[in-house]
């Protein structure tokens, strides 16, 4: 039985995911889990993902939650090429590190910011403080300073020459805020101006 | 050089590592950054680690940070037994797994926990509200639950018959919080009986 993917793509993870099988060529049953129908809540995907979270993944009886352990999954089993993963020790490492620091600090910082900036006062019309929108944008900015100084210094890519795991999991969050908020260009996040991705 | 750590052993995941080097005889040179004293915020130490974090390492002019990139790091580098990390597809999926969801949900939970149940009461004289508190300690329960129900169930280990870094990093983080509580044999966490790690 075909490899089936659990995604919705309205998630950064699970657009990853996708953009990597795509890429990849892997193939691949799509299974769309409509959050906001609250799909992910059946009791049919709770028997996939048990954590109720998209993206899952079955593979014949094997089920398989979080998406970097999916990526990961995918690149092992497909052997992708070696620039996403790469087996040298160095290189692989600095991929792991940045998944890790990804996981609990960009991406909740950037989640935050399209909650405070854009869901509360746009989607529900609730007010933010002003001081709490100001700190999680603070916050966001510390995030993105490390992303530039630490991880992507002057180079094209985060892990050396080519695109890697790293790589794609930074651009579907950055992209997500950026898309989302409709002032996002006036924010400078990051401290400096954002490129005109609607164009 | 012989491989340096920079650690604080306050610290769960830098437990994680010293207890995963020791077990495997991974020669080390211990470099305490001693976090109550603010070491950790030198800047000898950002160096070592931009992101002014422990656990981080140096391996000759090579560093790194995040807990779970250096466990991975020394997994491959000194050819540890394979059941750390398991070389067969599922089974490492699992340890990927549940690294992920660690990283994310009980040690985010367990942390505040502590500082909602110890550090702010006991250690800071902050009152922390009732329901705050309850909030708190009902989502480290369903944490405690999903490490229960979908990853440990009724085996001795989280992944396969051997303990793997998923266990380690579990209770190391486990062990944290339930040392620091006076009274966390009280709160029924898990929903069940603390083990009397006291005595």
């Amino acid at each position: 039985m075909v490899l089936e993917l659990y995604l919705d793509l309205l998630s950064q993870p699970c657009r990853a995911i996708y953009i990597f099988a795509k890429k990849n060529g892997i193939p691949f049953q799509m299974q769309t889990v409509d959050l906001r129908k609250g799909e992910h809540l059946s009791d049919a995907f709770a028997q996939v993902n048990p954590m109720m979270k998209v993206p899952a993944m079955k593979d014949n009886d094997f089920t398989l939650g979080e998406s970097v352990a999916i990526l990961l999954y995918l690149t092992h089993k497909y052997k992708v090429p070696d620039h996403w993963y790469p087996q040298d020790l160095q290189a692989r490492a600095r991929v792991d590190e940045y998944l890790a620091w990804q996981h609990t600090a960009l991406r909740r910082s950037c989640l935050r910011a399209l909650w405070h900036k854009v869901m509360f006062p746009v989607f529900l019309g609730e007010r933010v403080p002003p001081e709490t929108l100001a700190a999680t944008l603070a916050e966001l900015d510390v995030n993105l300073r490390v992303l530039e100084d630490k991880f992507l210094q002057d180079k094209a890519f985060l892990v050396g020459p080519h695109i890697s795991l790293a790589d794609l999991v930074a651009i579907t969050e950055l992209m997500h805020f950026i898309g989302y908020s409709p002032s996002s260009r006036e924010t400078g996040v990051g401290g400096r101006k954002e490129p005109e991705v609607r164009n």
